[in-house]
């Protein structure tokens, strides 16, 4: 019997579906795996071609050879020089493109990723996150910084070499605002925060837990949205990713490398999409929202019915991926 | 200059992304296109193979060899045996996976598609999905009836035979109780149907239509999220799918096929996804939302910022692509 199952960030609902249920094994890949170069000439992203990329913004270590590079995106969709000023062009609503577009280059290697990578390493991705964070949340016209990570054709990049994304806009879209209503009415109802909340229920029940650490819990969401998706949440209330401590920071760098490390082993360096999902830059204090990190492994593929409904069909049990996961080893 | 462009249905804004702009004859498929039979012995949906499928639920014509064929699919996610009791587990909420999930096969000859098949045909396909809608909204269970065809391997299916499907749903998800909220809002604002006063403006100003018949218009929406995302709307002010006329669905038929003839022929046969959204069952005769038609073709991959934010960058006009579809040869 398939079943429907709630999510409380979103209130929407999934199907798991038992009669196309497959076993978590089926999700490993099964392609041979391309035999990439540590360097490659013709990679924007590689040692000595910087010329390619705008100047950096940032840089690790300040001097010398760098280890991380965050530079503007050459190609941005979104650029700090469009206009806010909302213009109507018929019935419709427009303005310029404003916003800020960042790459971070995690690494002067080509063919690593953040699961294999050095945990010295992806600290220091972690800290250009911060930093970036900090400084484009500084514009007042910046409403929501989103962090995120595509990796794979699959999860709609072409760039093999290791990077991040950094994008900020001048509005709270209607999705993000939607959450923030969600777990507003949670806490107005039950007094806590739903984020904190279902961080007991998934100690509590443990089917679903794949890492603990001193600061961090990741887990397979009960409401899964497809196989193997994985959330990462600081234990520490906080609503925005510019709260983190430092300490914190190092231990965030360890769960999301081990997240990713077993990923990459266990199912054969699948495509994913990584999204810091915090709250908008002006909510930076709110007792209801709690920033988190979503992997979403790109395994299957969503279809008419869920670019419809928003419903969600998944054919793996989170319980089963998350047993799948622990026993990968780190 | 990038822009942001304002969804009036659903409140979210995308990008227009003029940085990496691609002409609408970018998107042409460069694929040698696969010759497929018109029979396949392994395909559970061609003549011959019918005890592979359970037992039709419609079939035109009554009687002798069938041309198109509604059979329940074999791996239902739903099913109406399902209990609709709400169940808690531990701090979350499931039910049982309710619902109707049915395929329609869209003809015999396993190498067509809607936009190849005869406008007879195609016809057929029109008053299989509108007898379904009927029969599925008449259960007081049901909320929704979402019809869809998946369209390639990029847009989630793998089986070749023309079908399409319809899920019934217990419930309204989020995602369609917003566009119903948006719209009841903006009809009690300037009262009128923001669908209506869409396609007043799009014959008005014309750059985005595609096409216009006696009872339908097709045209990109302004605020496309990917490019050739094609909306078909029915120009008479009707909620629901159901209440469709006998002499409208002849022209859905040939609006239909025509727009997908266009793609298949002008795009080299992309793969797409078509949803007809409708109000949900018990909404059937509400001022303010109004059935319609999207197909978006799978030439572009949604990635982390359009996971994480909603907001959907695309990298076409939609000015430019109605342009280029209006020229393609019906």
């Amino acid at each position: 019997m398939s079943e429907f199952r709630h999510n409380l960030i979103t209130n929407e609902w999934v199907v798991v579906a038992t009669e196309r249920a497959k076993r978590p094994s089926d999700f490993v890949g099964s392609k041979t795996p391309k035999t990439i170069p540590e360097y490659s000439e013709s990679c924007p992203f590689c040692p000595g071609n910087e010329q390619h990329t705008p100047p950096a913004l940032y840089r690790y270590p300040a001097e010398g050879d760098w280890n991380i590079r965050v530079v503007p995106n050459k190609f941005a969709a979104l650029k700090p020089t469009d206009s806010l000023e909302r213009v109507q062009e018929g019935r419709y609503l427009k303005f310029g493109g404003f916003g800020y577009a960042d790459v971070i280059i995690e690494a002067p290697l080509h063919n690593q990723t953040l699961g294999t990578l050095s945990e010295d390493n992806v600290l220091h991705v972690m800290k250009a996150y911060k930093a970036r964070y900090d400084s484009l949340s500084a514009d007042e016209r910046v409403d929501l910084v989103t962090i995120f990570r595509n990796h794979g054709v699959r999860a709609g990049t072409s760039l093999e070499h290791p990077h991040s994304q950094i994008i900020a806009t001048p509005l709270v879209p209607l999705r993000v605002r939607a959450q923030l209503e969600e777990t507003q009415r949670y806490s107005a109802n039950l007094g806590s925060c739903v984020f904190c909340d279902i961080m007991k229920e998934e100690k509590k029940d443990g089917r679903r837990l794949v890492l603990e650490t001193d600061y961090f819990v990741a887990f397979e969401p009960y409401a899964s949205r497809s196989p193997f998706e994985t959330w990462i949440l600081p234990k520490r209330h906080q609503s925005v990713f510019g709260a983190i401590h430092l300490n914190e920071l190092k231990d965030m760098a360890h769960s999301v490398r081990t997240i990713l490390g077993k990923m990459h082993r266990g199912l054969n360096n699948p495509d994913y999409n990584l999204i810091l999902q915090s709250a908008p830059t002006k909510e930076e204090d709110v007792d209801y929202y709690h920033w988190y990190i979503r992997i979403i492994p790109r395994l299957t593929t969503p279809a008419g019915f869920e670019m419809g409904t928003g419903i969600y069909i998944t054919t793996a049990y989170p319980e089963e991926t998350a047993d799948f996961l622990r026993k990968v080893k780190n």
